[in-house]
């Protein structure tokens, strides 16, 4: 058995790059969000709350971020605790907790959006409409890939369909929740 | 104005996967060096003292990591107490603390590397030489703008040639550092 060196080192050389974009990703996240009090995971699990509608339950949080329900569960203790986020046991099963967005949170919640929004168009403004295609299927196959090593039986061909459902379905949501900015932003830089 | 809304569904949905792809690769590698006692994290920094050689300093270790002091600090703290590091101040400047990986650090990090080199050649297998070309080139694009977004005045050109010869010379220190595993391996399934 020969190992072809250059196909080895560029493995790794990718590997290493996944890591150090998102590592690269989250810091610049931290800041952006951290203008209005937030992390960039405290952001995420606020519109993912947002998106699914309250009330909403830690486990569906955690499902949706991909994440296990005890790292979702410390995010939002870090979060009830300055008042982002509230827990209320549930009225019909009082085994179950809700979580509900406090209007402390709701106050950070629509400007980080813009401001992250922004952040995004900003960062991926290097690539073509053909590049953005290409590196959302590339990472997809990996991430496939790595669905599949955690768990050898699951369905990935089910996986696909639901998750380009949620996608758009978050997309719209969010959209249409940061929307009504665009034209108060315009309104006021227009004439009286 | 108007939205192009595919065009900005395309920008969250690829933002969304850098984040759920790393998420899913470091799920699995606290599975695959978690075998060996170790997390993701640690094994990062148990590779890095490795390459760098010792007596490496902590800011050492968070430059090549890319990451904060601050945050590197705080997961070498979790690594000397169950003894995988030691902290030595330095004797020509003792304002200096160094790190050195210990001998129970020294066992883990070489099948944990030897698994890990495993998993990541498992993880992109589906990806033929040239997609992975393409994706370390799209991902670098867009860590290059996320880091001209912390730091308007870095000088990028720099960064890519610095970033080219350190990552040459780490696969190859670490493939060497594996290699005798290979012949190894060999050995037991061949014949006596």
């Amino acid at each position: 058995m020969t190992i072809n060196y250059d196909y080895e080192n560029l493995a790794l050389r990718l590997w290493f790059q996944m890591h150090r974009v998102r590592d690269a990703l989250m810091t610049c996240e931290d800041q952006v969000f951290g203008e209005y009090g937030l992390t960039s995971e405290q952001y995420s699990v606020l519109m993912t709350i947002k998106y699914l509608q309250e009330p909403v339950r830690v486990t569906d949080i955690a499902h949706w971020l991909e994440r296990s329900t005890n790292s979702i569960s410390m995010i939002i203790d870090r979060m009830v605790k300055p008042g982002l986020l509230r827990r209320v046991r549930d009225r019909k099963d009082r085994r179950v907790v809700n979580v509900f967005i406090t209007s402390k949170g709701e106050k950070a919640l629509k400007p980080a959006s813009v401001a992250g929004l922004e952040f995004i168009r900003e960062v991926l403004s290097p690539l073509s409409y053909e590049d953005r295609r290409t590196l959302v299927n590339l990472l997809q196959m990996v991430k496939y890939k790595a669905f599949k090593y955690l768990d050898p039986g699951i369905d990935i061909e089910e996986m696909i369909r639901n998750e380009a459902k949620r996608h758009a379905d978050l997309f719209e949501r969010l959209t249409q929740y940061i929307s009504p900015s665009i034209p108060e932003a315009k309104r006021q830089g227009g004439k009286k």
